[in-house]
């Protein structure tokens, strides 16, 4: 069964965006829809996809793989994730569930600094195993491709490693990997009340150096007042770009500080988080090829009103959702509880969740040309769901429905 | 490896509620913690459990299973689930979603109505295999003994088989079922404005019935205000309890009508949804036997403010938490998912929300001495968690942390 060459049949419906571009306002309730489907994957690509009836002629070395009257979708795409890191926070969750703030965490140092420590101490062979575990997770939840950060070193070796280890985990396993430098997390500890200095190294020897090892393909800052204000995350950016790197920003997480216009103005791939957003921003990023990025489980965790995603999608931006999978505000990779908070907390409907999760989360990674639906050319991902419809993505709320997912027409992961 | 002896070693952490009944107010908290832990089961109950280095002699005969650093904690019990359903109501879902009320979703007879409809055109056979799968489910979440409900019939034939497919899914595969008797869970068309003939029908001849058969254990009403209303579900439940069953309530979820206090005052052993009951009805519940079962997935999923647990709890109150698994206001059995919003959104601690889960879970269905705790004499359920200690339940939010389910000292579900 483990090929490159995959013919699926049986799929009840198979539901699926359509584009090489982010789909953007009302582009991205416009899923295709097909019952009593099949899919062929030759090669590690879509060759065809469409009504059953209507399949060709099958070459008789292509596998066949029955989807058993179950719903299939494109191969989920996590655009937001930290799933390289050291060490676990549990405790500080529990004192955050107890009522202390976000913000007062991080002040007290008790926050990243605890993953920053862990990660510092860990090995490059310590790093690809928790990896290779959480990518493990994410492969059983029908996630095939997934955005990695850096940024629990803070220093050059750390960060470094961090970025290896994802090269290493993207070569041995089979999710596809996209890895972002995020050196400007945090201040670490070396640099305390210098934050424009530590940016200074950031820009100076970390940004060559990650260059020079070709080891990330974008680059991020947490803009945030008393993280990396205004003035320091554009010149971090500006030389980001300049070196040829895609950006990433988060952005009026916490206080609007003007991150997504930022974003924006320099053609970033993403703005992500977006809580304290209002419709100028969400104008700026519509007018921009920049996709708004929200993050509904550190919402959910964080116990934060959830991001204006409808706001968004009615001024005409690309919203793409992703987990945030990190050891602070949102220890989840959940992307079942993304679809039901999508649904039932901002009022997306299933076919808008669906384009976040898929197309647009490859847009988000500059990959819409490539991976986020299944259409001919495009690479073969996709999941198997153990449903009827695509509306139990968020009907059968919080649940996980994937009996199996395909990577390069190679089966991944089958349910037991 | 399936026998019903069973020695379990390697457990980071052993955690447990004690005792043979409900624990009350701050009793909940009062989880037993034992770091670097065994298990041992003999003939499928619990004959030993503490520290592994004060563990006894282990018999040549009896398995030994590594736990592998994980967190072990009593298997779930799920007290309140209508799992035996023939249907869907995804298309419902996406109405409410969008925003249509429940009730007036259940007037238009577009809700219970329909799943009424495709239960009783569905054989024995087909209701035994839709439970089957739902079970199959559970047990992949730790589930270990689950209360089904009968109610989608509402004409004797449908209920009787309803309570007979859980009876022969008892029989044959390992989750422990408990049978409700739900008759009064709407009134049929038969009956359209005539709740109460319809209720002198279930007295008269449904109770008998499911009595003479054996088929349930409890007899549960839907007390709401425009379903059954109190004097009627009155008459019911002391019927029901004069003829031996326990009793059930579904208590004060839309209005505050009383049901509460009169499952209180009937001694029934749970009172359940409990949304809009205020602090004299905690005062009533913490005075009687009655278990207070919450039901966060149907909150979370109906957009309501979730059930004061809390309030309960500093009331001296039994809380239990269950999913309320149902076609209709919550297609969900997400135990992690119950965990986060237990922990995150009704302010219970980890350990609260575990007893909640298990020891009273099991004091709602009467089972307190059975199950619901790991503890010696006790049936042999316990569940094995990929998590170094049970704060992870709620910390690693959302996701199903569960590696193995072992159900009378056997290995019922083991994740790939």
């Amino acid at each position: 069964m483990s090929t490159a060459d995959l013919f699926v049949r049986d799929i009840r419906e198979l539901a699926t965006p359509t584009g090489g571009k982010a789909q953007r306002g009302p582009e991205m309730a416009e899923v295709r829809s097909v019952p009593d489907a099949a899919v062929l994957i030759r090669d590690g690509r879509i060759a065809w996809a469409g009504p059953a009836s209507e399949a060709p002629a099958i070459p008789e070395d292509v596998p066949v793989l029955s989807a058993g009257g179950g719903t299939v979708v494109p191969g989920f795409v996590d655009s937001h994730t930290h799933f390289v890191f050291a060490g676990d926070r549990s405790e500080e969750f529990l004192w955050r569930a107890g009522g202390l703030p976000y913000m007062e965490i991080h002040r007290r140092g008790g926050g990243i600094r605890r993953s920053m420590d862990a990660t510092r101490a860990a090995s490059l062979d310590e790093l690809v195993a928790i990896g290779r575990r959480r990518l493990g997770t994410m492969v059983s939840l029908g996630v095939t491709t997934v955005e990695g950060k850096s940024g629990y070193g803070m220093d050059l070796a750390t960060e470094l490693r961090q970025l290896e280890a994802m090269d290493i985990l993207g070569r041995e396993q089979p999710v596809r990997i996209v890895p972002t430098f995020l050196g400007p997390h945090s201040t670490p500890p070396e640099y305390a009340g210098r934050t424009s200095e530590y940016m200074d190294y950031v820009i100076r020897d970390m940004l060559p150096a990650v260059k020079a090892r070709g080891l990330a393909r974008f680059c991020d800052v947490f803009c945030e007042k008393g993280v990396f204000e205004l003035a320091d995350s554009r010149r971090y950016l500006e030389a980001a770009k300049a070196a040829g790197f895609g950006l990433k920003v988060h952005a009026d997480e916490i206080e609007r500080i003007g991150g997504a216009a930022l974003a924006a103005e320099l053609g970033a791939a993403s703005a992500d988080h977006l809580l304290k957003c209002v419709p100028s921003d969400y104008e700026a990023l519509a007018r921009s090829s920049t996709v708004a990025t929200c993050l509904p489980l550190t919402a959910f965790v964080l116990r934060e009103p959830y991001a204006d995603a409808r706001g968004m999608i009615d001024s005409g931006c690309a919203v793409a959702l992703a987990s945030d999978l990190n050891p602070g505000s949102c220890y989840s990779q959940s992307i079942p509880l993304i679809f039901a908070l999508a649904v039932l907390y901002m009022r997306l409907s299933v076919d808008e969740a669906l384009c976040a999760l898929t197309l647009n989360g490859a847009a988000a990674l500059g990959l819409a040309g490539e991976v986020g639906s299944i259409e001919p050319g495009k690479r073969g991902d996709l999941v198997i769901l153990d449903a009827p419809s695509r509306a139990f993505l968020a009907y059968h709320s919080g649940m996980n429905l994937v009996k199996t997912t395909v990577i390069g027409g190679r089966l991944e992961y089958e349910r037991p």
